[in-house]
């Protein structure tokens, strides 16, 4: 391994190149940068996330070399700070911070002061003049260290409201902690300051595969070969007197996207106690009270501190090019930072962000496109609590991240992964949230916290995760032990159903109706720009009429997807269709289809007449029969009555429609070709619904007929065959001309494989990608709840490969099927209409491989839109 | 379309080039292949057969010009005969005959005798002076004109003995045929033999698309896209008296390789009589009286005729360098030959004939390789009658294609396929088959007829199909009607069961033992032969010891297949097996598995000292779990009481079991995740019986161990650490050294997609064609009969892609997978264990992809390891 694997910085100069957050990770290249800018940084050094990957690659060592580049830039940091680590006079002190290529919030180990020992706390003493400070700052360090390094429990130490403790109670408290350190270890707390810096690099390496680490990078697909680099950092002190403070901040409203600075920060404190929500922090800014904050904003206590972090935030967006997420400390009135990051936000906030900087010139359009995360703009869509509604009010706390949730209340995370499993839909509800519940805020549908503020734990977890979310409602009396809480005289018990509004932070009991959100003008602004930019088309996944209004009210530009067969599981319908598949012969089909013949018609008017010309993609019935039958006796027998056959011979049909694996059996073209009489009855549907809206609305329509399952070129030419002879049968009948277009879905790796045969005769595909992705796989998706949860969890898939496009696998298919099929018909149109279709990666692949659209549910509409702009600007324009 | 398409021959000339089959078809390059060995043929012209694709593509016309040419040809017919079409003076006749690129016996129609008429009738009396010789000919002529061409049930039309009549008799015959065809058609019968010739032409073009010849050409894998060549010939008369004759002869005897022309003939007769079986005709050369024949010989009766026919075999022999199958008639003591073609027989006569053909400088020993068809060995390794059962001997007939067969007699083709769909093994029973009855045959086990020769339908069929069959059984008398048959005194009913013996004619009532069949010397030359040539290894898949015996009796170089859960289904494993499936965690499981282990590793134990030392492929467990278990409430009670668990429980686990897609479910290395300790016990099972052998026999063996259903790397290299450390273990404990290899099956379309990525820590692929055309086409085995026989008899599928590997689409990805793991990993062993391993053409698939080997069952390693030596030959030598 090459050297430098540790980087200087300080006193206006870094080491490295600040880019590199590979290497340097986010928190050590923010230092750099911060540090280049001359922004002040208490000097330090960061370790290469090189040097983790080494230590797990290599049975915990460390490189040669390594050690002396450690003890080399300790040097400059001393020299820069003019104390010296260990030295019992003028110690230099030191914070150990993981920081990996990614945010990964409160998932990785931190040390603080360290270098206190016995001898260097006098020195501490003696340099600062505050005795008190220094006892609890070793205290702290103790109880840190032991924890984090020495792996004791926290609870072992007593947890204190420092507020009241006498310098002699600190002192004490140092002696017992050094005494439990001893009991449970059988040794002394290390007093040497290199055996400390040691023990905390070596720890904050182990935190990366820390269980809860492990958990956060797979819900958030961060690869465990990345590792995490180790900043090294002379302390700065919040806490040495009411001069003294520290705070978090984003540049501007993560909620709302206001252009003002947007934290919270204690004074007196050390950087930990903001996060941890255990005082309750004062906000920056001199806000109306109507937000809920007490006027002792840093405005007014610290007016030149918080002129200096103003000028500060601005050097930092100006040159980052987006809003920061930053920590600080202002230690005898001077501002230190020491973080910067790209802040989360809410999709509100990101796209007016967005919006306002390029009005203030500092980003361009494009620049713009690529601030909002496609994921997000989900969330702005997703029902909001109707204002009409009539609804009981029975709590208020801060709203944290926006949206509307009803479920039933949980208390623990485990409880509501198990909740959720079953079926149902929960709010997880706490004093307030930590790394270890992250697998419960991730299943539920809203967060409630009884504590913290707009940027504690809670709040910020479930912003990255889109999830509606309420904290700090101090009404909530929470019984964890109990299982119930109560606000005031009401009681709410383990299961009761809530519900929380996270854009405004009232918690409703029972159900409260919802309404669609409305859109404002920030947000057509900028899907404007998304659309000058988005070269391929996006079209939407629709089975009715009020399914395309839906679709084009977000944006979709045509149908990718009609399932013909949710048509037929309408009450009124499902009785004809089930006489036809009971049928015994062809003439009995061939009269309940023609039942069902007037029904599918009216849909597909419904639907050509909604979409106004935009192309309509209709495929033709895919599942297996036996969907469409009762599936118990009794169902069974009261259907045999009404359709009048009796029961053993209905019982005998039935079974003899059942399958070992319906999944690859009797099902898409292979039904239209056993029995063609079915696709003759829908593509007549089709067609005479098209001429008449053709006529009717003297609108021009081009229906896309679309086969499912097709396997072989002579499957789907023999098909072809049929829907052009009922195509001119239907034309003829109403003296009229509407051009039509026949292609396939590629779901079978077969067709995948004979693409160029396929293309030939096929004026389109469209990609299937859930069939494609069973079948590559061999995965049925009803059966893989047996290990698809433990492959997840044991990293052999990054990702359900059914949420996110297997590029891999599936994609290399995709790309051969591409391939083949332009090189046999160049213009050949081929799009994609699986759930994938609306998910950002698989979107940029699809552009990447050269497709035409991606079709997606409504919902996802205004997402794929972004994600097919954002993949132009990053890959550059593509001719299709 | 490029004239000429109509090429002459006669005169010792012939047209076109010979060898051009799919011009000329097979009997057209026959005859002009004869005509230029200055073998006597009659002179005549064959129509292209692109004229028939030509004709079937627009609308039932013919290309411009084709019809001056036809006429054109006829002239130079006439002017080597020497009479004239039309001339009622000195006529000159013609047979229309079809003659396709392969040989489709019976399939397609055929006249004689064209050019007939009142007139022409008068010239041929004049001519041949045999009044009752050309009104028998002339009503023949109408009969089978009006049959063919005008379509006219041949019933309508008496049959007849036609040496009981006399020439008054047939004169008015010929009156009563013509008012026939008045009658039914309200017209004349055609007089103008141009009229005729034109009418044949079209007819014979027709018959390619007749049902019968589709059904035909679906079993055979023959392209309706090839059409059938048309033969007009001039006739010469096997029936102007009693120095004439016709019959039919394979060059060599067919069924066991003598050198000796065999075939039979009938005096003063057509043709046709032969074939259609009604006079039972004489053998050709003077076989002794054991072989149940009379003594009327054409050895005898015609000695000159008889050498000469004998010395043209010679010369076609040495020409064609096979045996041939020919026809000829014989006119006032001249033989002139009709019909050249490879003769079919069965694999004993093959392999026979082969060696004697190198022996006698005919062959060269690669030549001889390919005069055996691979899929013919199997039949000589198919069980026979064990000569020392006791068994009643019903009846005997002539052994028309060897073997034995057991099962319930129908009397009717579609009783057959019905029958065996019901799952029943059925003979079929008939008086003579015809084409009609092919769909019946192909199904049935056994074929029986009451009538006909060695050289008759059934018997040509059924060897060609390599099924057992006995023809002219003339002691049967079959009463249709009833659905029975009577041997003397004795009934046989529909669904009796019998037995017959395809060797020795013996047909024996009931079930009668058979026995594995000795393979005598020339088997072992030959084979000697095939592996000096093949290049690839034929390997077997075996399960048990006995397996693997059988396997190397049959030249198997290794096991390719080793299927670990077959083991477990015996009645002393199974209830380990259960109460391992049923256990509610680790501890249990691992406690049902202690008891497993030992049975296994004696397996393992019984098999690798069977291989000795050569490579045994062994795959861990596979199937869903719920396969192992009860399937009805009766025996999940009973279960519970042995292995004293709750019937509730049970059904409750077992019940959890159970998935949608068992297929796409929870198997193969998905097990061995979830449940690490069913591998261990398995892998330990392995390792622990190799050392024991490897001590105790002192041999070498390397063991491959291989994982199924791998879809990504991480799952193998995540079994394979675990399989590795299993090893290690082993090894200490027995302190020796066992080399083992470690491979996957490639039985998903995504490990085939990924190959690259899994050939990095892979020693091995084995291609599991079955599960890959599963996923690949989607489509399940177990629910494949819903729709597969539909799209065979469609035309959608050339075959099942479960019998012959699917080149196009399954054989792309394999061979993808094959090159992107030869890139990652050079010297990868590459083979496949699925079904197709055994068949041919999938095994010249895998030649030329670059395999290592093929593995098959047992009894086909013989046709495996012809095939891949056949594959040498065909493509060349190609470095693995």
């Amino acid at each position: 391994m090459s050297l430098p694997l540790v980087f200087f910085f300080g006193n206006g100069k870094a080491e490295g190149d600040p880019k590199k957050c590979d290497i340097l990770g986010g928190k050590g290249s923010g230092l750099a940068e911060m540090t280049q800018l001359s922004i002040p940084v208490p000097p330090g050094f960061t370790i290469s996330s090189e040097v983790c990957t080494y230590y797990y690659q290599h049975q915990y060592t460390y490189p040669s070399g390594f050690e002396k580049e450690v003890l080399k830039k300790l040097e400059q940091v001393e020299e820069v700070m003019g104390s010296f680590f260990g030295d019992p006079k003028n110690p230099l002190l030191v914070s150990v911070r993981s920081g990996s290529r990614v945010s990964m919030p409160g998932m990785m180990d931190t040390v603080l002061n360290l270098g206190l020992n016995d001898h260097t706390l006098q020195g501490l003493i003696q340099r600062t003049q505050k005795e008190r400070f220094a006892y609890d700052s070793y205290r702290r360090f103790i109880q840190m260290y032991s924890n984090v390094v020495l792996g004791l429990d926290l609870h072992l130490f007593k947890a204190i409201e420092d507020f009241d403790l006498q310098v002699s109670d600190l002192k004490e408290m140092v002696e017992e902690y050094k005494a439990i350190v001893r009991k449970q270890l059988g040794k002394e707390f290390p007093q040497d300051p290199y055996e400390q810096l040691w023990g905390a690099i070596g720890a904050v390496f182990l935190s990366w595969n820390s269980p809860r680490a492990i958990t956060y990078r797979k819900i958030h697909h961060i690869p465990s070969e990345w590792g995490t680099a180790v900043n090294v950092q002379a302390m700065v002190f919040g806490n040495l007197g009411n001069d003294c403070a520290t705070g978090v901040a984003f540049t501007r409203n993560p909620s709302t996207g206001e252009k003002k600075i947007f934290g919270e920060y204690l004074i007196n404190a050390q950087g930990e106690d903001v996060v941890a929500g255990i005082r309750t922090p004062a906000p920056l800014s001199d806000a109306p009270k109507s937000e809920g904050y007490a006027p002792h904003s840093l405005e007014r206590m610290m007016p030149q501190a918080f002129q200096e972090l103003i000028s500060i935030a601005k050097r930092l967006e100006t040159h980052f090019l987006d809003m920061q997420d930053i920590e600080f400390t202002i230690q005898k009135g001077k501002v230190w930072l020491l973080q910067t990051r790209r802040g989360k936000r809410s999709a509100h906030a990101a796209i007016h962000i967005a919006i306002d900087m390029v009005s203030e010139n500092i980003l361009s359009k494009k620049e713009a496109l690529l601030r909002v995360e496609p994921i997000q703009l989900d969330q702005l869509l997703h029902p909001m609590i109707d204002p009409e509604a009539s609804k009981e009010v029975l709590a208020k706390g801060l709203p944290a991240s926006p949206g509307a949730a009803t479920g039933q209340v949980v208390f623990s995370p485990d409880e509501a992964e198990e909740w959720v499993n079953q079926g149902k839909k929960v709010i997880l509800v706490r004093m307030e949230t930590s790394p270890e519940d992250i697998h419960g805020m991730n299943v539920a549908s809203g967060i409630l916290t009884a504590r913290g503020g707009a940027t504690s734990h809670a709040a910020v977890v479930a912003r990255g995760m889109g999830k509606c979310c309420i904290v700090g409602c101090h009404e909530l009396y929470i019984d964890i032990k109990n299982e119930q809480m109560a606000v005031r005289d009401r009681k709410i018990k383990l299961g009761d159903v809530i519900t929380i509004n996270g854009t405004t932070g009232e918690i409703y009991l029972g159900v409260v109706p919802t309404i669609k959100p409305k859109l404002d003008q920030a947000y057509y602004t900028f899907m404007s720009w998304v659309d000058e930019v988005r070269t391929i088309r996006v079209r939407a996944n629709a089975d009715t009429p009020h399914d395309a209004q839906v679709a084009r009210d977000f944006g979709a530009e045509g149908i990718g997807l009609c399932r013909t067969e949710h048509m037929f599981f309408d009450l009124a319908r499902i009785d004809a269709m089930r006489e036809m598949i009971l049928a015994d012969n062809e003439k009995d089909r061939r009269k309940a289809l023609a039942l069902l013949l007037p029904m599918q018609k009216s849909d597909f008017v419904g639907i050509f007449k909604e979409m106004k010309g935009y192309p309509v993609t209709i495929r033709l019935l895919d599942p297996p029969l036996h969907e469409f039958l009762p599936h118990n006796n009794k169902e069974l027998a009261e259907l045999g009555k009404k359709i009048d056959i009796p029961f053993t011979k209905l019982k005998r049909k039935a079974k003899s429609l059942d399958e070992f694996n319906p999944m690859l059996g009797f099902r898409g073209c292979r039904l239209g070709i056993a029995y063609p009489e079915i696709y003759e009855m829908q593509v007549q549907a089709i067609m005479e619904a098209a001429c008449e809206v053709v006529q009717e609305e003297k609108i021009s329509l081009v229906p896309e007929i679309m086969l499912p399952i097709i396997g072989d070129v002579r499957e789907f030419e023999l098909l072809k065959e049929m829907v052009d002879k009922i195509c001119k049968d239907v034309l003829e009948k109403y003296k009229t001309h509407v051009e039509y277009k026949i292609g396939t879905m590629i779901e079978l790796p077969r067709a995948a494989l004979t693409a160029d045969e396929i293309a030939k005769s096929a004026d389109f595909f469209s990609f299937g990608t859930n069939d494609l992705t069973q079948t590559t796989f061999g995965i049925s998706r009803d059966d893989s709840a047996f290990f698809l949860p433990k492959y997840v969890a044991k990293g052999i898939y990054e990702v359900d490969p059914f949420v996110r496009l297997d590029q891999k696998g599936v994609g290399r298919l995709m790309q051969l099927a591409i391939d083949l099929g332009r090189k046999a018909h160049a213009d050949l149109k081929i799009g994609i209409c699986g759930e994938h279709g609306g998910e950002p990666s698989s979107i940029e692949f699809c552009y990447r491989s050269g497709l035409n659209y991606v079709s997606c549910s409504p919902y996802r509409v205004p997402l794929a839109r972004l994600a097919a702009a954002q993949a132009v600007i990053k890959y550059g324009f593509q001719e299709k």
